[in-house]
């Protein structure tokens, strides 16, 4: 129906349809269109709306049609866009482009969007915004009120407000819901929370995401070395980058690079790409596991029973060994465990491995015993243990180790800890082969 | 510091060392002592502060120092704790101490409980909170702020205001940035906002945290099936559910069952418990893959040579199907995939998958044709094309399939995913082989 009056060029169905709509679901919609077809419908909204709906339109979409857009428009877009957002769409501009449209905006704007886009990326600088509400530390509560009274249209929230000395320092927070509820005489210094949690804008941006989560904050402000308050990392934007995160580690987990953008979207160039160095890497890595084979090939050769046990034991190593460094990934995704725990961990996954080997060895060992008799048992009961522990115990491990080399932990995806667990258990299961068969 | 100053029972340096502390910070301090401690030390704080520093210890240690607490002391904490936490406690208490708890509260305050901790767990009803704002239709601006003003010390927000008609349905809501900057004498059905974003309680909590996310919402209201507004879903719980959804799905996605709580903190048998279903599951599936190898011994046999690049191809098959089952397990959970994708999805993973095939058959080939000559080398290159493409196509669709027999998505494991795929590698890479070498 959207689509209908857009194509009757019918603009008063238009108008009253949008209204409807809510910003995230109009920009939904927008993102399947043209991207000339987007802009017409944009042209329809007053330059706030359109610079809301703007803002919830992925960058891609943002971008391509930012640029069918005249400068003067998108200058004027930009104005009314948010700070945090409209720093993201200026970094993926071309030069001649930000040249022409910063000539177009007020200074104080210019000024903005130059600071705000001068933030590395996944730092706590570019996901705060700069429209913070704030008040001098000598209002009342009556002025201060009226102060948010006339930022309240300009500010991403009036909620919480920073309170802020001479030299634009943060000294102190106060809600909006104790505003509202104090005297109108009271002294913002008398009743302002002066215990701050505040990060630098060079920080990781996962971690004012965690901060935000731990303590349940609307707003994170950021400062400065010298305490001068820069911006506000808000509520929505920690949501959007710990499930960025999230997706992240996940993908990482089962060995692909991070996919910027959405999945169904992505091209299959992209995706071809986002998964080719992994696969290369972990087949090579698996030469390991064949020279292993290799090594025991008289062993094979004499008791072709052994090759029908390989994907078994290979397989649980690799199995326990994913298991376990998915616990550990994640515990370190969020927090939940530290670089220190490690060795309290390794040593109650010591008593969890053997428990799990004990009970896989008594799964095997009937098979063992049915398929080669009482030695192949024996083998097969005896490598299951130790390859379950060896698996678990290196699970564990290895995201500490990148964590320590100053590596993303979760890298130690499941298919990298299957593979290295398989060389490890070939190794292990030809050995006490050997071993027990006098070869 | 704080635990000197408990040693010393220095309660002078206890309450302004307790009072420097964030609440979060003072239970995670507390989460770690011995519960008689953590009462001791909660005695210190007002009844408050005492129920907003409980509120943030898991749940469980809520329990254990829940249990020292007499039935009075009890009570009088649920009446000052949020309404969806003291219904989580109030959940895991055995009877009697519920019908001794409950005798101690007032009517108006039993009856919530009770009726908050009716709603089955990851429902919407079991993540929303009673302690909302309202206002009725009939209001103006004033009338609304005056009521909001007395509301303000037991609603968990009071920036997003629902508004009520005389049957307590929801017809509206505004904010509170809305009312300060309003004329005193409008009328709050003038001002407010009525196309609105509801879920019922017993909608899944995913979802809840999913249209916070997307809307961008301080809080969801929650209406029963006559409109009325039952509860509200604030975006800090928002927060934690995503949080554990995904959890939950990294988890599976190493093939362990969802943890309650930290893993940190998990004990020995727990660990087991979540691990040894699908470590003992993939070890029967491991069988399949042995019995292809069983079918072809006297292939195996003749060409030893063949064993040796068994681990890179079914290796390969494996890891390509955990990168397409990742990537589409996280599709789906962010709603970035919906099932109605899949056909388009299929067809573009063919040539993914046979870009990433044509790339590792490449670089394997001349392994192949290094340790067994040409023959070997066609044979390795045609079998790693067909393998990579039947785990990629299989990763992808797994997902899908367990998503339309009412299983989890998230089910479809990188451990899972590989075992299927290593089945299917033997038979593809032995039959052409077999084919080949015209055994
Ligand atoms: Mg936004
Ligand atoms: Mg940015
Ligand atoms: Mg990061
Ligand atoms: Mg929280
Ligand atoms: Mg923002
Ligand atoms: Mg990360
Ligand atoms: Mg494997
Ligand atoms: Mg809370
Ligand atoms: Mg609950
Ligand atoms: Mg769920
Ligand atoms: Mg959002
Ligand atoms: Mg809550
Ligand atoms: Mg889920």
């Amino acid at each position: 129906s959207l689509r209908q009056a857009m194509e009757k060029q019918d603009v008063i169905a238009l108008e009253s349809l949008v209204a409807e709509f809510q910003p995230a679901d109009l920009a939904e919609f927008l993102r399947h269109e043209e991207v000339d077809v987007s802009l017409k419908l944009l042209a329809h909204l007053d330059i706030e709306e359109r610079a809301e709906v703007f803002g919830y339109l992925p960058l891609n979409t943002q971008f391509q049609v930012s640029e069918l857009m005249t400068a003067e428009g998108l200058a004027q877009l930009l104005n009314c866009m948010d700070s945090d957002e409209r720093a993201d769409l200026f970094n993926i501009m071309d030069e001649d482009r930000q040249t022409s449209v910063l000539k177009l905006m007020a200074q104080e704007e210019r000024e903005d969007l130059r600071r705000m886009a001068s933030y590395e990326d996944e730092t706590v600088g570019a996901i705060m915004t700069s429209n913070y509400a704030s008040v001098p530390v000598t209002d009342t509560v009556l002025q201060a009120l009226d102060k948010i009274r006339k930022t309240a249209p300009d500010a991403e929230t009036i909620y919480q407000i920073y309170v802020l000395d001479k030299l634009h320092r943060l000294v102190g927070t106060i809600s909006l819901r104790e505003l509202i509820v104090s005297r109108p005489t009271a002294l913002i210094s008398d009743l302002m929370e002066s215990e701050l949690i505040t990060m630098s804008p060079d920080q990781d941006q996962e971690l004012a995401a965690k901060m935000i989560s731990r303590y349940d904050l609307l707003a994170l402000p950021v400062v400065d070395s010298q305490q001068r308050l820069v911006g506000i990392v808000t509520y929505d934007d920690a949501m959007d980058v710990a499930e960025a995160e999230a997706t992240e580690d996940i993908l990482k987990g089962g060995s692909v690079g991070g996919l910027e953008g959405s999945f169904k979207d992505a091209t299959i160039f992209m995706l071809y790409r986002k998964r080719i160095f992994w696969l290369l890497l972990l087949v090579f890595a698996n030469i390991f596991t064949a020279a292993g084979i290799a090594i025991y090939e008289d062993t094979i050769a004499k008791y072709a029973v052994l090759v029908f046990f390989m994907p078994l034991l290979i397989g649980s190593a690799g199995n326990a060994g994913s298991q376990a460094s998915t616990l550990m990934v994640r515990g370190l995704g969020t927090g939940d465990v530290k670089l220190s725990d490690w060795a309290k961990l390794f040593a109650r996954e010591i008593f969890v491995a053997l428990a799990l080997g004990l009970t896989m060895a008594f799964a095997v060992a009937f098979i063992g015993h049915f398929r080669g008799g009482m030695e192949i048992a024996v083998i097969v009961a005896l490598s299951m243990i130790a390859v379950v522990m060896l698996g678990s115990l290196l699970g564990l491990s290895l995201p500490f180790v990148l964590h320590k080399l100053g590596l993303d932990p979760a890298t130690a995806s499941a298919p990298l800890v299957a593979t290295i667990a398989d060389a490890a258990g070939i190794l292990v299961y030809f050995g006490i082969a050997t071993a027990i068969l006098g070869l």
